[in-house]
């Protein structure tokens, strides 16, 4: 473990599974106490007055230099990652690039005054029939931000993923609970940003990498008095566990738990009409990345019974019977996909189309489609339930009104996808809405894994796909999670900070009696 | 009651009292029952889609119809106000400009874009090694929105206040659980916004006024599906009771909860060297204000023991002496803060000062003063807790250090106050970072009481002022709590809505690939 500038062993330890062969790797690491907790949260309580208020341009270099020194790293980061994910190379090179692009996009976020947001309300001596005071307001961070790493993106959304990035770009050290499936994958990513600690010249506790694999350890950070914020990317299980135990705080704290969506794809008919065997196909491609072992994977496909949706299912059916099967993250979350796809093999309303290549080696996902009619899925809640990994149920609806009332029964999504033609805009019409209220991100042709990080995103959504339907944990808008707003009022100039004193020393974009002003 | 266009009477019913004699006044008003609040919600919930899609114009012109019609309504309002809440009617008219500033302040700022934020990442088909699709944000509504009014500001923190002015112009529909103390004058304001939402061919779920007394009538609202979003002013118990509902339902919900608030005032060694005497005069005014019943009322004065203090401390007791007993708002509020006061009399770590002048009518608030040791308020977590009326304790520190050690050990707050001259600033420094950690504004040199409405207020602060220290209940910045972001990714034009559309039909501020483009 690192807590602050400490290298911290301990008894017991564990140690992460290859998945592909189901052998365990060394070395072995240490799990947390309940001191190691304290200790971290401690430290990061008392660096936090410190970083909290670095400029723009400090906190920038700080994120800036652990994006150089996670590609310093080098392979052996990508290989080990690997190993413990049994993720390929090439997609784990990508991911690198995103986690490094996505700490530089939160830098310059913070040099353009992402951070701060201040606005400024000049006094009013002469009005009637009251003054008006000098009022100023900026944001601070809100505090200590504890950061669950999750398992399926060993890079992107875990040590100095999107919730660590955003959160330090806001000015809170972070206190990251490593995701047990890949403790060295996390130590190496962990002590490159120790590295950009010393390097920026900042306080120990900005950063600190807890690893364990009970629930206890992360629960014992949320009741952390000193912790103020929670970024989770999990179960459903887990981030609800989270959220009551943040609520049941003496101080009440927010958690920001991305949990659970089965991201519905509609095949408007048009669209369906003219390129059902080509959708068919493309849909698999996307079911089947990383072993269907992402946030955004397609789980629900709606489309209205006929003769086109039949040549999508028989494409599509044909695509799962020649993929590969790949390995999935661990054993623990092999066997739910065999429980979810077990359970949907036993629903007397589902009919099972095609199963993946069964694999050789160990914890392989092989892919699985099934379908069931809009009548059967209305009255199943179970079947809205997310089977994390490469499954996929295909609702035939009987007509566009019964499409309609299958979005009207959906959840809280991540995503919702519309295949459509120019004679699909009317039925669009009458879904955009539904969807508008049910989830974070509407994509048309195209398929909702892949995410991209910049200023328009929004990996979020209403209740379970996550806590919180105000927040996203990509994108620049990710860091208004950790922000908070404190006002000035007739405060001298002097003891003012930078970014809302009258000279505007840092050239920061202002609101001015709530006009936009440049910095310039 | 006002559930959407139907005026609704039940029984049983309940009256408000005139607290400065003591009598219960005409008419009666129905306590709702569960049926009620299922309909306003009902009719709140099939309002939205329809709401939340208004254009700006539409819902600021709305918001300004609420004002006029609230001024329309003429001195009966503030006549009915003051008899129900004993305040005297010069406060309750600028109470009302206060309101109708507000919702109009409001109305600019949706006029604005502020409601829809818009950003656009335009497509990079040709970036490699991956293109980047079209992607256009921008921030609807959560849905309805149930509003408690406070006792305490029967006009600008009640039915038409702000947080019902947030959330209309956020595009939700809200539902009023209106304060029984005041139902007259709530009646009068939801006739007002019925009429503004007739004028503007708006559904008429779009507002709903509930009434009644009991705890169970608030708990069914939080507790309703289709409500997903909380306001509330009020007690501690009251909000954290209510935090409570929201959390344990199956799909949990914010509760922006404004409930107790000391407001230290900080009196720095020159500044009260200088100026002790008036300083105790200036603060009476500032603690009898509306007999005390201000969420800013300052609570809490720290200075380091001294003849300078000693000043303060005797023309502070002097004004006290001679404040003349006004009404309290409630029986209820009366009875508390009589029990809060006794509390402190009969604290063996605290010596009373002085008494205002024994009031002859019912329910009428001596002011009251107290000081302690900081030794002594350390020790003693009673002595923090918030004494609503016109209550404070003064805490005589032994030197500087014990003053930081006293800020120190503060609650969160929604402000803190410094009086200081030029030779405080090295003290005030060191204060500085320590209350801007545990409040939302910091004020120099004047008093709290007295909110401005503008963009750069923050009427928020750390647990337990409020709930969630990322939002504000005063000030433009309020409308973020009630707003969610949502991603469009290469939706066909004619699909988006207009906030996102190519050519800007709104003529909207954007920010275009991170960067501010204004809409013209």
């Amino acid at each position: 473990m690192l807590i602050g500038s400490q290298d911290v062993t301990a008894s017991p330890v564990f140690q992460a599974v290859d998945p592909s062969v189901g052998k365990t790797l060394e070395p072995a690491f240490a799990e947390a106490s309940p001191a190691h907790v304290e200790r971290a949260a401690k430290l990061a309580a008392e660096a936090f007055p410190i970083y909290r208020e670095t400029s723009p341009e400090v906190r920038a270099a700080f994120l800036d230099g652990i994006a150089a020194k996670i590609e310093a790293l080098g392979d052996e980061l990508v290989e080990r990652a690997s190993r413990e994910s049994g993720l390929p190379l090439p997609r784990l090179v990508g991911e690198r690039a995103r986690t490094t692009g996505q700490l530089r996009l939160f830098a310059n976020w913070v040099r353009a005054g992402g951070a701060d947001e201040p606005r400024l309300d000049p006094a009013l001596p002469d009005r009637k029939p009251m003054p008006r005071a000098d009022l100023r307001l900026r944001h601070i961070g809100v505090g200590p931000v504890a950061v669950f790493g999750a398992s399926n993106f060993p890079l992107a959304f875990s040590v100095a993923g999107g919730d660590t990035a955003s959160a330090l770009a806001a000015g809170c050290p972070v206190v990251v609970k490593g995701h047990p499936a890949h403790p060295g994958t996390s130590e190496m990513v962990g002590r490159a940003i120790r590295a950009a600690v010393v390097e920026a010249g900042l306080p120990e506790g900005v950063f600190s990498l807890l690893t364990g694999t009970t629930n206890e350890l992360g629960g014992a950070l949320v009741a952390d008095p000193r912790i103020m914020s929670v970024g989770f990317t999990g179960s459903r299980a887990g981030g609800l566990a989270l959220m009551r135990i943040a609520a049941a705080r003496p101080v009440p704290i927010p958690v920001h738990a991305e949990m659970s969506s089965i991201n519905p794809v509609f095949l408007l008919p048009a669209a369906l009409e003219a390129r059902g065997d080509a959708l068919g196909a493309a849909f698999v491609g996307s079911l089947t990345l990383g072993a269907g072992q992402f946030c955004t994977n397609p789980g629900l496909v709606i489309g209205i019974a006929g003769p086109a949706l039949d040549r999508f299912i028989a494409a599509a059916s044909a695509a799962v019977e020649k993929a590969p099967a790949t390995t999935m993250l661990t054993p623990g979350i092999h066997a739910a996909y065999g429980k979810g796809v077990a359970e949907l093999e036993g629903n007397a309303g589902v009919t099972s189309l095609a199963r993946g290549i069964v694999g050789e080696g160990a914890n392989a996902c092989g892919a699985a489609l099934f379908v069931t009619d809009a009548s059967a899925f209305l009255a199943d809640p179970a079947l809205s339930k997310e089977v994390f990994g490469a499954s996929s149920l295909i609702v035939r609806c009987a007509d566009a009104a019964q499409m309609l009332e299958v979005a009207r029964g959906l959840e809280g999504q991540l995503t919702a996808t519309l295949h459509l033609d120019a004679g699909d805009h009317s039925l669009a019409r009458d879904l955009m809405p539904l969807l508008e209220e049910r989830a974070g991100r509407i994509l048309a042709n195209g398929w909702p894994t892949g995410v991209e990080v910049s200023h328009a995103m929004v990996h979020g959504g209403p209740f379970p796909a996550t806590s919180d339907p105000r927040g996203t944990s990509v994108g620049t808008l990710a860091i208004q999670r950790f922000l908070r707003p404190i006002c000035y009022q007739d405060l001298p100039d002097d003891l003012l900070p930078d970014p809302v004193k009258q000279a505007n020393p840092l050239g920061l974009p202002r609101l001015v009696d709530g006009r936009p002003m440049t910095g310039a």
